[in-house]
């Protein structure tokens, strides 16, 4: 038996790398000031009918439940946000700041790299219509980058503006009801061959390649540029007006992080999507929004790629997988007397591990050094003294067991100011 | 539009309570060694019909995805287990410690309490045959609980022995086939009728209540209550024939966590499951386990209950979510100077929040108040100096900006210290 194709299984390494890429989101998040929420991975699946594009219904994973409802496994969180929002609008100071870390699911066709699930970090920005709103948020996703010891060197936002095509398709009086679909053909014009857009865009193919061409410019996006730039930030940035978003709930300012080497997909996506609120709650409450997402099987390519992000994460991981003391029992006799010591040294917070039944002595000295541990405590003919053994440099020294608690104390204060 | 019913929402500080439970999870496994892992939500449905109770199999959340598979929302963790350590079995040193935190559903009738998902730690040790695993688990169980500032006033850990029961059908001369659904109503004994019971009983009615009443005894028991009591966890648990736990795979010593005051549901239960990894990989690997399982709900519930318990999450909250710096924009022209320094205390680490537009002075020390800032630095009129203000003791200085990066080093160093 194995798990179903596109789920991941997550072994331990596995599971430390997906724990370091969260720790890492988490904790820039609030730098930011952002405060986590999270919302069930299971909706009605009206909520993803009504406000998503086509694609996205195409590739729920969605059922009828044993109660008769209709409901999908979340593809995405934004529906989710503006559901809580609407709901709870009245309880909160706006703006918001909300960041969430959860699991999300897609029937896709199974492809290289293409998962069925994987996770995502959310950044939202709810109840500022102030561009002020925008570059906190493209900031913050910068530094996530950063805090996996990537650079302006290995990545970039490509930033551009939705109202900068549909003002260009308002002046060529083309009617709001065809904008979505020519706004997905440009979206797609990056990526598919010039006929086939040519063929959706008809008449504006030109005018529209040769502003992909030229690049486009607006005022907002130049004010955009200048706030990232006083952040010291501006390195990190691309006006790319090719930028649009597939989902159709964007508005104003979108933005895609890409690798520079251009080897995988977008890293990170969002933008504005000031009117979802008040679709969702049919006008009850509206509130412009803004946000991004982040996935973790991209980053994770990413990281793996770069050598000085990838060296960073198994240092993080095995400094933090480490244990901090093993108990050598080399005598039967004093397993009781060590399982008591165990006890104390564990309630006062320590990680302490030991051999369950007996082993040999020079395994169970294997068995410290494999788990990183920092001290081996030996309980053998010495008791009632016991052996302690510093790891990292081999020093040895004799103490009376009911010294012991203090002794490791010690050893650790001193090493974790050094 | 609202969430499903049995499926929660998370707003802010319901996740905060969320992730103190999982923190204090993590924190205490990991004191024991444990290693971290994690399987998919979904899962194929054959997974739990194979091997586990018809109880659970009622309550799938299951259904056929579009590649006409038969699938389930994961209703417990230990088939999952027993799947990946048979695949991956020569991958790793036995015995191993493994715990997990994630999501589990079922589908369940909707009741008070009762809901269709929530979060559970699992923790199991895989290849150990020896009661030393179950002390070793037991006692995990406990330190976990003690972390949420419970004591043994407010929970106790009633331990079985499967074998006890078993031993027992066996000299009744009762054929294999039925023990299954006798340790079912001996389970149920306690919750059910007297008649009931009987009724599935039969002729065994009488031994099976007389026993229950004087309580069982067994060498493994007084076994394992020594070795808890070398701990110095005796007070934490009591002897319990009366536990046989639901599902069919357990094996051995089986125990469940209990509020002492018994206005709750079970808080954690377990056991072993020796045959299961054999059962599940036909026979292909044969490996001792034992595990338990602990949800989020009954736990915060108990923790809701004990106000010590409720004070110290309240606290860890408040101090985990705080902000450390407040910046007071009091010139709209000074917001590019102070947003460049905002952005480089943050790349130092700290958490600094801001007002995104042009807002009342006393409006921003609200929100620096509100977000629990530790210093508000104001930007205005002293530019190039601004002025830092300690909010506890709401002493003012004015430092130059350029100063400011070591002022607050200084300011936390000091505050970290003492």
């Amino acid at each position: 038996m194995q798990a179903l194709p596109g789920f991941r299984d997550f072994l331990p390494d596995q599971c430390a790398a997906r724990n370091y890429i969260f720790a890492r989101w988490r904790e820039v998040a609030r730098r930011y000031g952002f405060v986590e929420w999270e919302g069930p991975v299971l909706e009605p699946t009206e909520l993803y009918k009504k406000k998503s594009g086509a694609e996205i219904v195409d590739q729920l994973f969605n059922f009828t439940d044993k109660g008769e409802r209709e409901v999908a496994l979340r593809p995405e969180l934004t529906p989710t946000l503006a559901r809580v929002v609407t709901t709870h609008e009245r309880e909160f100071k706006k703006p918001l700041k909300w960041f969430s870390i959860g699991q999300f699911f897609r029937y896709e066709k199974q492809q290289r790299g293409r998962l069925r699930e994987h996770f995502q970090l959310n950044c939202d920005i709810i109840g500022e219509v102030d561009l002020a709103a925008d570059i906190e948020l493209v900031a913050l996703c910068i530094d996530i980058l950063c805090a996996f010891g990537l650079t302006e060197k290995d990545f970039v936002v490509r930033i551009s503006d939705r109202d900068f095509w549909t003002n260009f398709l308002r002046e060529k009086n083309v009617s709001p009801g065809r904008w979505e679909e020519l706004l997905q053909a440009i979206d797609k014009s990056g990526r598919e061959p010039r006929e086939k857009t040519a063929e959706k865009l008809g008449e504006l193919t030109d005018p529209v390649f040769a502003l992909l061409k030229i690049g486009g410019k607006s005022e907002k996006l130049d004010k955009l540029a200048d706030g990232l730039g006083i952040r010291g930030l501006a390195d990190f940035v691309a006006i790319d007006v090719g930028i649009v978003r597939g989902l159709a709930y964007y508005t104003g300012i979108v933005f895609e992080v890409f690798d520079r080497a251009g080897k995988f997909r977008a890293i990170a996506g969002g933008g504005r999507y000031d009117n979802l609120i008040q679709q969702l709650s049919d006008g009850a409450v509206s509130m412009p929004a803004l946000g991004f997402a982040m996935g973790d099987v991209v980053l994770g390519e990413v990281i793996k790629g770069i050598p000085r992000a990838h060296e960073a994460m198994q240092k993080a991981i095995a400094s933090d997988r480490k244990i901090d003391i093993y108990f050598v029992i080399a005598k039967e006799e004093r397993r009781a007397d060590a399982l008591t010591q165990l006890q104390q040294l564990r309630d006062r917070g320590y990680r302490v591990d030991y051999p369950l039944t007996a082993t040999k002595v020079p395994k169970q000295f294997q068995a410290a050094e494999d788990v990183g541990a920092s001290l081996a405590i030996l309980y053998g003919d010495e008791w009632p003294q016991v052996k302690v053994k510093k790891l990292a440099t081999r020093e040895e020294s004799l103490i009376a067991h009911d010294a012991l608690l203090d002794s490791v104390a010690k050893f650790f204060n001193v090493s974790s100011s050094a």
